[in-house]
């Protein structure tokens, strides 16, 4: 089932590694199947050159394979919680990328200092209180605190984000970790460095909407 | 028309990707046809790796499209407006390269500390005031500040680098980059370290411009 | 003699470089053959370039050269150490991985901050004494101070870990550097950051042993 | 002439770039033709991917153009004063590399923090005082600072390592820029570090010449 789905769920697992988002067999994507109570998401603990279509695992929203030869993602039982939750999310992206996960460990907010960081997220982008793993904790994090924006610093974890397209939400994934390097950089320079005024993230959203890209 | 122009555009627009000065789909190379009211830009919002000849855009200088099915960078106003005021400038380049800019968040302009950096910038490179992405507000504070140095750090930005040709606005791309992340370490470790001196900065100059590379 | 573990170690010898780990010729790894007294291990200051199966060397516990044309690793002893005193273990890797060393020259433990350093090493990875290279006072100091964990910090040298697999003591070296340079990040913003509580640290252990990866 | 020389002189500058020790045109490695008053180096300003055994260029140690359409590297008196001054030295090596240069900036020595930097370097690489680039007083402070070390800081510029082989000199620029990522990190997070003993240094250089590599 979902053969073309089930490709680009595992090239968007693959461009994790490809954009230094994870390591090893950490991180995962999945997608929701349009128009069904399906998902698709990655094996658990399977190396990310071992991915194929063929390994990809569909479960439904409660959690039961409905294909696939392997056990899915520990955290698919979060992934599904965003889905019944939030019906305009149609992707979820994990990773562990390096300066994202460095404020997740601090639970610190991660605030924009930059026109695309402003553009992607607004204000900030949140940091959960710490979750557990394995059971639907993570999700219920997720959409506590999430809001509108597309990422969720995990507490001593790592990172999530949201879109209603695959693109969009490993697109906030690759931005995050660009905005949390930055903000890195800068704040361990000037550590009482303000972020962009209220003014500012406002017109860079509505330009950012109104303008970007193709149409 | 600009076969060949185009294929270059196109290449140096994916040699920022290589050069790992930007991530996803930002920054941009542009250049202005010899001869002509025309400038090769990106196209807005589109990946690197999906970048051919045939999809970079033609525009005259009041931004009309003159050849191409894509909208055009949300940049290319900014870089009309160089055009227009800078006859010498032929390519504008503008990424988001990291410690550039760490550099242009903090508001801060770029001193010299290395003769690489004396060589390609002179004394320093300039960081501009707060400008508003999508019409020529950027190419403004471009103008406005920039003076001789082919580089520019936008404020809460990125950064912008110019030249006479595609190569050379590059370079200023990449060894800003490379300044940039050296500065960093070095001033992190000693944040009142000074600058080179008047007098060496000049003797580089000199040599450089009279010395290096192929005639 | 055993052509298909020889491949394999050459293999994960590669992969210390592929996952930027080590460079020029620095790092080794090693393996047990299973129900026999020997250990296949990287030959001395070769580049991992040009390794092969053919010269991957065999030395028995003892360290005679079985089988090889080259000299084995400087480490050999050590390994060897390991291998009698440690029968759970049947590979040892080594590596110089820079935020895991830059802990070992400071001869700090690396306490755990994020989930995934709680499933793979507990609450801390120890940091030996210091110990010379060319005889088995590092093998001693792996097995004096490594206890349960599959990793240890070298003092002022750099990092070895183990398992009961190849796969596992790469998966140790793989995550010991993301957990060092998570934590590097971390705690130069926050120098007195506490790590996680042991009872997040006995939940995240007892749920990863249970379910992740595939069986 | 010397096709075979210079073939491996073109592959150990192509190493400086895929070793991430240089960027765009800067850096260069040279090498003396044994038996012979020549050297072969580096053209000036050339990217890395248009090297070609046939575009290196062979001069005499009085700077003259034996063989080769384009203009060697600006560095080249201070390579050639370098093979004048001392006998023992086949090749040069010049680099920008990031953590190594930010210590030349700084103008510190860089101690030896772990034993592979004992191994190499032994107690410590030198800084230069500041040279002008373009006439030989690079060469004049290499060989008045460096003394037994392969390397040396060249003051608010880059690194210069030198060996009886290339191979030699090139794992010295290589294991410079660990050595200093690794020190960088260390003391940025604890500035009062001390350096290796004297014994332990000492240890460390008589067993690594007795016994590391292959014969």
């Amino acid at each position: 089932m979902f053969e073309k789905l089930k490709a680009e769920v595992c090239k968007a697992n693959k461009l994790l590694k490809e954009n230094n988002l994870v390591r090893w067999t950490s991180g995962n994507v999945s997608c929701r199947v349009p128009d069904t109570e399906y998902v698709i998401i990655k094996p658990s603990g399977v190396h990310f050159e071992e991915l194929s279509s063929e390994n990809m695992v569909v479960v439904d929203l409660n959690g039961k394979v409905m294909e696939g030869e392997l056990k899915p993602s520990v955290d698919t039982e979060s992934h599904l919680y965003v889905y019944k939750e939030r019906e305009d999310v149609n992707s979820v992206v994990h990773t562990h990328s390096p300066f994202a996960t460095s404020f997740a460990i601090r639970g610190q907010d991660l605030p924009s200092y930059t026109t695309t960081a402003a553009n992607v997220f607004n204000h900030r982008v949140p940091c959960s209180d710490f979750a557990t793993i394995g059971a639907e904790d993570i999700g219920r994090e997720i959409v506590d605190h999430i809001g509108e924006c597309p990422a969720i610093l995990m507490k001593s974890h790592g990172v999530f984000t949201v879109g209603s397209t695959i693109e969009k939400a490993l697109k906030a994934a690759v931005v995050l970790e660009e905005t949390a390097e930055y903000a890195y950089y800068a704040t361990l320079q000037e550590p009482e460095l303000k972020p962009l005024s209220s003014e500012i993230i406002a017109s860079c959203n509505q330009f950012y909407a109104a303008s970007y890209g193709q149409n």
